[in-house]
């Protein structure tokens, strides 16, 4: 397997709050071609470690990406130090000057002296156009191992890899084809859904599986390597389905969709709307769901209701229920999404309404208490659950619970 | 000044989904005492490969820092990898071995035989505890220089840095405080505060001021250097003040603080309520607000109304005023500020109606088309504004148009 390391350059990325992020883009790309990342460097503009950092990886890998550093300041060192990283000249491009003056020409500017620079490559390497940016890239071949150098932004750096790097590391690599699935879990946990599955993904060598815990869901990645796309693609189906038939309804997604994506789609096909009455959650259910395009075909209206007297006044939820249960009860929970479906007069209603925290919670309420409701044309229904985290992640999992909640109904009712 | 490097250890940081983040709060830590971070490198379970990182790091910088890797199994390599690249030997701890035991029994468990590669430490080094897992840290010192090896997990390293590291390079790096200001910005572009706050923050030699912009605000970053906190914080406070005279109300945040909780603290402060209705938004504006704990004290109510009958349903918006300037219009946009208000009896109340895309934009009524309705006891407005971007950030843009302008009417009536 050829091996890859990829080098971030550029000072802000060496700060508090930014960090190198392109990376995660050619990392995804090299493996798909079956190229392993080994390490990665950040690096700023500073030189002998620059120096240093390319050296070292073009003795140690295959391929070396670098980003970033082409820009015209004194600040953007790439050019000049890979130049002497490989032991070569940087050249002056008579054509590069022109074009970067026609480019500036086109935005109605003078081209800066400084930009210059911009013309200068290193001795033999390969030009790799930008035609959205200034700086070019380059493509050195040396000792049978590839240097890419690279533009800082990922609009210039990605169609640039995709353009020009990316079919000669294809060559090198000979027709490997890895090919990615990403299953999404909702209701299981992390431990149950492995020991749940460990025997079938076990059973494929050629499958990397991984399992992840986010936030309120479990990812199966699953990785198939082979010589044929279609193959690759036919194991992982394969495995995919097994998976299916192991965990059944608590799979949502088989092709990394959103919770509230899949939701939108049962809605459009079963042509079917919806509307959200919350509490705690705060809007954050009408927000996911209408984060998606076209979610005005199904979507109809929410309802955020904080006060007491909103619940009774938007969504009819008696008082007396209010005084008798708490705000923060399954009577509340089922009135609040019969209220909001009769008023929105849609197909489904759901409801939220609990304890986000840090304050709020009481001994027998607790912060994470969260009831979620439902309501069709023949019910109302609420269920309890008692989420761990902090504010954030309270509501955010609420949010998730009701929609998985709403889903698994709609699965129900097509049965 | 003292240089550091950071070397983050573990394969899953080299997926196309994960990267390392330690660094950015080591980095952090590490700027507010004077310490510049030249280098970071992210590694994998390769044995070559890190013990050459951490040799050449140790070269070039006087601090090194790895997070990561202190794990029982065989890929957590950090433990033998780093005695070999500091040529010393790893050696067994009885009382680690102990401690191992004692708290896995306080779980209820056997401790498995594989966790007594973690009572190996480094021969020579300083063992740093770790009250939150079962990883010590160590610290080296060699050749003038500190090597930190802390464990991965953030509520791991953070305490142990903080405890441990921390006292040590803060003596080694001299009385330097480094001490930080956040401002936020709404309403005037990048170039335009540039532009205006230059002349001043360029007369301030000690204060390094970055610019950024960040979706919907400008953020300006102030660091004040100086030998004693308060002389540092001073400085800050003199610069900052200087920008919001020059620039305003457009100056937000003077800490650091989100718009919605600048939102909070003037209405929780003014003891007025709040509700929201919303189109484009579908919500989000209510979550923001909602994010903030204890929003309970001033948010009463919010509505989203996607449909047209939902509008005039819930919102008493006049079902003639949207045949005759159709719902995204400014006419709409009081009608619903006004309805919200009413129903919801609250001081103030916003609305946002738009067009957030991709689809649904006319010539006359593009995408990005956004109107924010105000109103009061004594009066209903709107403002239009075209925001650029993708559905994301259109929403996200029109509810910090909403929330800002919220902001400035409650200014204008403190008044």
């Amino acid at each position: 397997m050829l091996t890859a390391e990829i080098i971030a350059i550029g000072s802000e990325l060496l700060t508090p709050t930014k960090t190198d992020t392109n990376s995660l883009w050619l990392t995804e790309k090299l493996n798909e071609i079956g190229i392993e990342v080994k390490l990665k460097t950040i690096v700023g503009d500073d030189k002998s470690r620059l120096e240093e950092t390319i050296r070292d990886a073009l003795k140690r890998s295959d391929i070396v990406l670098s980003t970033g550093g082409l820009g015209p300041t004194e600040d953007d060192i790439t050019r000049t130090v890979s130049a002497q990283a490989v032991g070569r000249e940087l050249v002056y491009l008579d054509e590069l000057e022109q074009d970067l003056r026609e480019r500036f020409k086109r935005w109605g500017r003078e081209m800066p002296e400084i930009n210059k620079r911009q013309a200068f490559i290193v001795d033999g390497a390969e030009v790799l156009p930008n035609p959205n940016g200034s700086a070019v890239g380059m493509l050195i071949e040396i000792d049978n191992k590839i240097f890419g150098i690279l533009p800082g932004p990922p609009r210039e750096n990605q169609p640039m890899f995709t353009n020009f790097i990316l079919p000669k590391l294809r060559e090198k690599a000979g027709e490997i084809y890895v090919r990615r699935k990403l299953l999404r879990v909702s209701g299981i946990g992390e431990s149950a859904v492995d020991e749940a599955i460990a025997p079938i993904y076990k059973s494929y060598s050629n499958v990397e599986t991984s399992i992840l815990f986010n936030k309120s869901e479990i990812e199966l990645h699953l990785s198939a390597q082979s010589k044929s796309e279609s193959e690759a693609d036919a194991i992982l189906d394969e495995l995919a389905n097994k998976i299916v038939d192991k965990l059944g309804v608590a799979v949502f997604a088989m092709n990394g969709e959103k919770m509230e994506e899949v939701i939108g789609n049962l809605l459009k096909e079963n042509k079917k709307t919806l509307s959200i009455a919350e509490s705690c959650t705060g809007g954050l259910v009408a927000r996911r769901v209408t984060e998606v395009s076209g979610s005005s075909e199904y979507f109809i209206e929410g309802a955020i209701c904080y006060a007491n007297e909103a619940k009774i006044r938007s969504l009819s939820v008696p008082k007396e229920l209010i005084e008798e249960h708490g705000a923060v009860s399954a009577e509340v929970a089922e009135a609040m999404a019969r209220g909001m479906r009769e008023k929105a007069q849609t197909d489904y209603a759901i409801s939220v309404t609990g304890i986000a925290g840090p304050t709020g919670g009481t001994e027998e309420k607790p912060v994470g208490l969260v009831f979620v409701g439902y309501a069709d044309e023949f019910q109302a229904k609420s269920f309890k659950i008692l989420l761990p985290g902090d504010r954030y992640l309270i509501r955010w999992r609420a949010s998730q619970a009701a929609l998985d909640y709403l889903r698994r109904q709609i699965l129900k009712k097509m049965q």
